[in-house]
């Protein structure tokens, strides 16, 4: 975890920005600029008698239309926001949704990130045993997917967590356990009681904090991180006297209800122990920007370079904010 | 789940095959066949005055080389059991471990197994919440991916499940939720007891019913499968009775120990209920079989051709046992 609580500390910013591009969060003008000419053959081919294969090479152009508009919306985002933040963390989900074409969209965005000096979190959610669990930690040790950590399911138990250990280990990288997430369902699963009096959650953090012990790097913090919402206020402090040599990785500030006061409680003495993802709140905070709304707005006219001027300022503000916000409730 | 259960009941045959491309079960001969002029490229740029860019061209396109290796022996293998078994279960995992290539190569798997008349059963684990869940439920309504069902992990709650839910409706296709896993640790956190003195996939295994309920087909069972793995006998027919409504997907057949005794119990009272799941033990039959042995050998004159006939003789034998040893413990 060196590396990462090192650029925390020199960008003082525990924050890291989640690059999730959704149909909602790329402006129009870049969607349209990548995909309008194949949606276009892709709507007139409708009807009853049309070629199959015709359709389905459509669908793929307009798929990698759309990868390209992500990376190229990612690639403002992280030129906006790397002089500000030490970390990405780009949620695979949103590329892999586009087709196997998504997933380029995904490698060139993590590489494109390192390549600005930020530490790159794959938010993953990886989870399955044996041989399958170190196909997945190729992640981490294949130089194609350009990820500097990763995030894992703990539900198979250690057998899903070794592999991925071992790849960290090699390559100087590290991984997150999903801990306690930051979804009201998750209560289903994480807060069973158990026959010992604690929670299921509890159980999984003393197992994660077991199953990092030997990686301790000069900070006192093990390769094997937690993801802990943060809209369980007191959970988090609880979690963070639980596992002293445990980082966290801290969804559902902004968008998703949690604040700065909420997380407080996470951060060790020092000031240090977690970083804070914002996704929505950060890529998205040109759809309520009046900067935005005055450059785009309702003029059909506005241009790709316009959008981008739009994502590029709001999203600088955005990560500004939080940045401020966080430091205003750090020990 | 009718699709499945028809396609069992046609072919008789309870069992589903894995397509899980290693270095170590795809032959040598078609390995190299695609890689060979790019890995020896890729060797002679070795030193210390490389251009990065060079290898990461180089690795790239041994990484597309091995992705077209593991499709072609895919298609092999789709080829020898398509009139065997009604179903196929590529594990994503070992295509990711190729990188962003390795995905392509998946989905061609996908689709061809599909066009063979297969029900595809994507092993994808995937689990997350929200807007996340949404985007990777779109393994199940985008085109490009050809799967019928995917599997999930339930550890974040039905937030988790209900996107899959909502696409595999819409779609009529399926999805399977981790409860029991068939490796050793999965007892850290499945076998927790709980405050009512149950454990925690028996929990799981509740919920995964009680999420299901809705979406029965013609035979009784939920759009909503279960993962319980062979290695546990006992706990199988538990949960057989457990959960009414449920089919079972059943890994751990085989090369991980479980037998046909140990599954016997899942079936419900009409044969039906559970899919058994093999994959060492058909696509890698060839590396212990006698015809592999005298057509491969120590014959270094070996053809693709060679090895490919290898392949298809010893699945389908493979799969014609498996196809028996299962019918034989069929109430």
């Amino acid at each position: 975890m060196d590396r990462l609580i090192e650029l925390i500390d020199e960008k003082q910013n525990p924050s890291v920005v989640g690059l999730d591009p959704t149909e909602q969060v790329v402006p129009p003008q870049l969607m349209t600029a990548f995909t309008a000419e194949a949606q276009a053959e892709l709507d007139s081919l409708a009807g009853s008698d049309v070629d199959p294969d015709a359709v389905a090479e459509a669908t793929e152009v307009v798929a990698t239309g759309n990868a390209a508009a992500y990376f190229e919306f990612n690639r403002a985002v992280i030129d906006a926001v790397a002089d500000i933040v030490p970390a990405v963390k780009p949620q695979i989900a949103m590329y892999e949704a586009l087709g196997p074409a998504g997933l380029d969209a995904y490698a060139m965005t993590c590489e494109y990130a390192q390549q600005r000096g930020l530490y790159v979190i794959g938010d993953i959610k990886r989870g399955d045993i044996g041989s399958t669990a170190t196909a997945y930690a190729a992640h981490l040790t294949d130089d194609q997917w350009h990820e500097d950590a990763v995030t894992v399911n703990p539900y198979l138990g250690s057998d899903g967590i070794e592999p991925f250990l071992a790849a960290a280990t090699d390559r100087d990288k590290d991984l997150f356990a999903l801990v306690r997430t930051s979804n009201p369902s998750g209560s289903q699963v994480q807060e069973l009681e158990l026959a010992g009096g604690e929670r299921v959650y509890e159980k999984i953090a003393d197992l994660v904090e077991q199953w990092g012990a030997g990686s301790a790097g000069r900070y006192g913090y093990s390769r094997i991180g937690a993801v802990v919402g943060a809209t369980h206020r007191d959970e988090g402090r609880a979690l963070r006297a639980r596992m002293p040599h445990t980082f966290f990785l801290v969804p559902g500030y902004g968008a998703q209800g949690g604040t700065a006061a909420d997380v407080a409680g996470m951060f060790d003495r020092d000031g240090s122990g977690i970083v804070v993802n914002s996704s929505r709140g950060i890529i998205g905070a040109w759809t309520t920007s009046d900067h935005a709304d005055e450059l785009l707005g309702d003029d059909s006219s506005a241009t790709v370079d316009d959008a981008l001027d739009a994502v590029i300022t709001s999203a600088r503000l955005a990560a500004k904010a939080m940045r401020d916000d966080l430091r205003a409730v750090m020990p």
